[in-house]
């Protein structure tokens, strides 16, 4: 099988133009950067308001192992499968992080014959969406170190502070620094960091703002500090709000890419699935729901988390309304959560793991039957995507079909990774069925719902948590952000994504366990608030052979060691 | 008058396959950009070499107030004059850092009716390319901290590292920091800080690079550190310049613009002029030069620096040889050169300095006479332009006329900023003479000269100095280059721009003095040698009242607060 990056550029891709108009958008919407990549007009969301509302599908996963199940490549494929079987198809996408690129992924466009093209674009840079997010974010941290440097008219207290600053990069130098050496004119001293971009605060509002003047007033309710009478200071309050949005002003426009078979793909956004809610944007979908026949949106991490923040979190700041979910699952990862292996990033599988094996697929089903469950918590009928690999034996395949049917849930396997889209025409006719269904979608919890008991319900009801358990800090914490009016907020709970407890080391559905809230944070203008349960790390690392020293360009001047 | 942005918004501006046609660019050469900017591919350079050749203009000043001269408008407006007299021009100017913009400035794009359109993207992001060399520097230094906590290999003296970070904004606690604390899963402790994006020596490279191959190299001669034995770590020893010039594969392609009267502008990359030689880009004249009648280049700060850089390091790498050279000057500049009057930055100009005094004009005239003799130290005809003020009495601005005739040098007033290019067209017209005067052009100093004579070329026949005083340090360090193959680069001189002298109160040209080195540093990569002298500030802080309190954007979603 050729490479990744030679599949991508042997694709024949259609002018954007042809592709906007598949869906509907007019020239005039439509702003080129570059050859292959186009920002889309948000007059969009207006413009297509009259034609037919497309179903709308999350693509989410069971818990996922180190090395990840394919959800970006199962919502490529089933992207490209609806158009094989006759349906126009839009997918929606995170825009991958330059930090992992260039540290341990080498590429993040999809994968094999289910890509995003051209994927140097989506890989490099893009139309600098993340760039504007870190200078957003950079500018609202200088004006407030400025701030405190010019006497500090705020009264804010600088251990309140929680506003670090971010760059798209695996520094992990930066993660705890000094700032503001070398003496007073040069600022004041205070320790503080860098987190990747995906982690900004001002990505999360990008990602969840449906307009322009949503963006703005986001932005402006960014809190990143108190005084030292406990009064949140917000980025109004600094004056910096303004500004911010105007460096976001492109930004907020959705990117127009296709896959390598065509089919429209909307590449925005990619909060980071740790602290943030880790969804594309919601300008994304608000265009893509109007776009064809079916809206593909992308979730990260397991159905726990990432779907449950699709629809607790992303559904609510759109008023988009799902009609069917995918799970992801793999031969390998139900063989993880037989807890009987283990799997290792960046190293290849253990060899026991890829001997024939459906008793093992079996042993790990409960981890499956969990994320069916949580899909149907929320009102919506899943759909079992088994993403094949090569060294798969039809006996474990047919065992994730036997798991998902013992639970009445449709299941297919699909090969889009090695066939493109002919690989996922199965998979694509399940979903189609699956979405003539009634939806009875549902939030999980009310707006009303006190901030602890919003997190309760995530742990019992998603995660099989017998309850939480809440530090005194987290329990101070969630006072504060209840006097202060941000009670009615939504939760995103920053947990492992490699369990559905706490603990990264218990596979299948662990029982018996209480959810540990070591302390609670707010991101008052995305608009949750995200309890801290475990170490989450927001600024990765390079390792001893970074992705980097094999990125390069040829003697041609094309890039090589993209993947 | 209307406000800048006004001026920008209300003008006319061509489709951009139609400003590239004017150049000779086909259609196939263009990559848009949004709607009003286009990358240049770099096959034009080959593709337009059978056409004819462009008269080269380099536009330089006197020494400037801290207020600035008016360089950009007059580079704008005279490219905009040479239309209004039946000539084609092209205009090369440098990309504005968003740091200034969002701190003193409020932009950059020229001003009143001579600017490049539209302003926003000037002044916003453009087309990335600052970012992208954010991002292939701090790469840079990811992998080396990295490679120190790996277990360091290469054996680097960490002592030794003068590779930083760099961001795209004025924020002064950044610029020294201790990175790496929290303990050693987070890196090894290191006093360290952030430049400016525009200070980074990734700026310079780009800046001076003729092709993509040539970039690749330069960015792996890159010296970032040395090792115990003082041999020099490169970025190529790192294995990080093939990811670097991944990452800067579009940064490379200049930016196609146009003038508000249409007149092509190229707007590509902006080295810091207290660092680094402070040009728009080879690539950018290497396209420009084929591409109409006249070419107009900006080089930063007065005539001794930018234009001496201009000629002694861009020419130098670009090959090409400037046919005429444009000093400008204004009343206040001379005024203040009498010594008389204190301008401040982000001040009005004191009131006294407001009165009509053609004498206080002539009081300064040695500045004006020193920058034109080092114009003609390179065998290149000067030409006065007196940038017109609306505070300037008429017997101020003959007084300028009349110092250049004094020296044989053609002046003309312009007032461009009031009337666009036909307030420019009587300068073009003697711009125009000047060209066809024999050009005999040459170096100031061979390659082969040593390292500390280059130095002491320049700020004897620059910038009128006895001599030059090295430091114990310095010396060591210019020994230490001699010996690692560094001696053949040319020198960039970090001094004030605010003076002849190295000490920013001396106006006038000031005789009698010597210039002190402090310390020598080196960017290998971008080809030169940089001796410090005084104190270069690489990072910018923000005001009380930085300008991005007042940018924003109103309620149709139009940025308000740029200038």
């Amino acid at each position: 099988m050729p490479t990744d990056i030679e599949i991508s550029r042997s694709a024949t891709l259609k002018p954007l133009t042809d592709v906007a108009a598949d869906m509907g958008i007019g020239e005039h919407l439509i702003e080129p950067y570059g050859r292959s990549v186009a920002k889309i007009s948000l007059d969009a969301i207006e413009e297509l308001a009259d034609r037919p509302r497309a179903r709308y599908v999350v693509v989410s996963s069971l818990t996922p192992t180190p090395l990840g199940e394919g959800k970006t490549t199962t919502t490529v494929g089933l992207g490209q499968g609806f158009g094989h079987i006759g349906h126009r198809a839009v997918i929606a996408i995170r825009q991958p992080s330059m930090g992992p690129t260039f540290g341990i992924k080498g590429g993040a466009a999809g994968g094999g014959y289910s890509q995003v093209a051209p994927m140097e674009s989506v890989n490099l840079h893009l139309t600098g969406d993340l760039h504007a997010v870190s200078s957003a974010h950079n500018l609202l941290a200088a004006m407030l170190d400025n701030h405190l440097h010019k006497g500090n008219p705020l009264d804010i207290d600088p251990f309140s502070i929680s506003w670090r600053r971010v760059l798209d990069v695996n520094d992990r130098d930066l993660r705890e620094i000094m700032t503001g050496l070398g003496g007073k004119p040069h600022g004041i001293p205070r320790q503080t960091g860098f987190d990747i971009t995906a982690a900004s605060e001002v990505m999360a509002v990008l990602a969840l703002a449906d307009s322009l003047p949503d963006l703005r007033k986001r932005l402006g309710r960014i809190v990143v500090a108190y005084d030292h009478n406990g009064i949140p200071v917000t980025a109004e309050d600094l004056r910096a709000a303004g500004a911010m949005c105007v460096q976001l002003r492109e930004a907020i426009k959705p990117n127009l890419m296709q896959t390598i078979e065509q089919t429209p793909a909307l590449v925005h956004c990619g909060p980071f699935g740790n602290i943030a809610h880790g969804n594309s944007s919601v300008v994304a979908d608000l265009i893509g729901i109007h776009g064809g026949d079916y809206l593909i949106t992308e979730a990260g991490f397991g159905a726990d988390m990432g779907a449950e923040r699709f629809f607790n979190i992303k559904c609510r700041a759109s008023g988009l309304t799902p009609d069917a979910a995918v799970i992801v699952a793999t031969v390998r990862s139900l063989k993880a959560h037989s807890g009987k292996y283990k799997v290792v990033a960046g190293r290849p599988l253990p060899d026991e793991m890829l001997a024939e094996s459906p008793d093992d697929v079996h042993a790990g089903s409960a981890n499956l039957r969990k994320q069916i469950a949580n899909i149907r918590a929320h009102g919506i009928t899943p759909v079992v995507a088994i993403n094949a690999f090569p060294s798969d034996h039809e006996s474990e395949k047919q065992a994730i079909v036997d798991i998902a049917n013992s639970e009445g849930v449709r299941a297919a396997v699909t090969s889009h990774v090695a066939k493109g889209g002919k690989g996922a025409a199965e998979l694509a006719e399940v979903v189609a069925e699956a979405c003539e269904e009634p939806s009875h979608f549902h939030y999980l919890y009310d707006d009303s719902l006190l901030l602890e008991d919003k997190i309760d319900v995530v742990a019992r009801r998603m995660y099989g948590a017998d309850g939480i358990d809440l530090s005194a800090t987290a329990r101070k914490q969630l006072d504060s952000y209840q006097n202060n009016g941000f009670g009615s907020l939504p939760v995103c709970i920053a947990k492992t994504h490699l369990s559905l407890s706490a603990d990264p080391s218990r596979k299948g559905a662990p029982t018996g366990w209480r959810l540990p809230v070591r302390e609670v944070r707010a991101s008052v203008g995305a608009g949750f608030i995200y309890p801290i349960c475990g170490d989450m790390r927001t600024m990765p690392g390079l390792s001893s052979r970074p992705a980097a020293e094999h990125i390069d360009i040829d003697e041609t001047g094309q890039v090589v060691g993209l993947s």
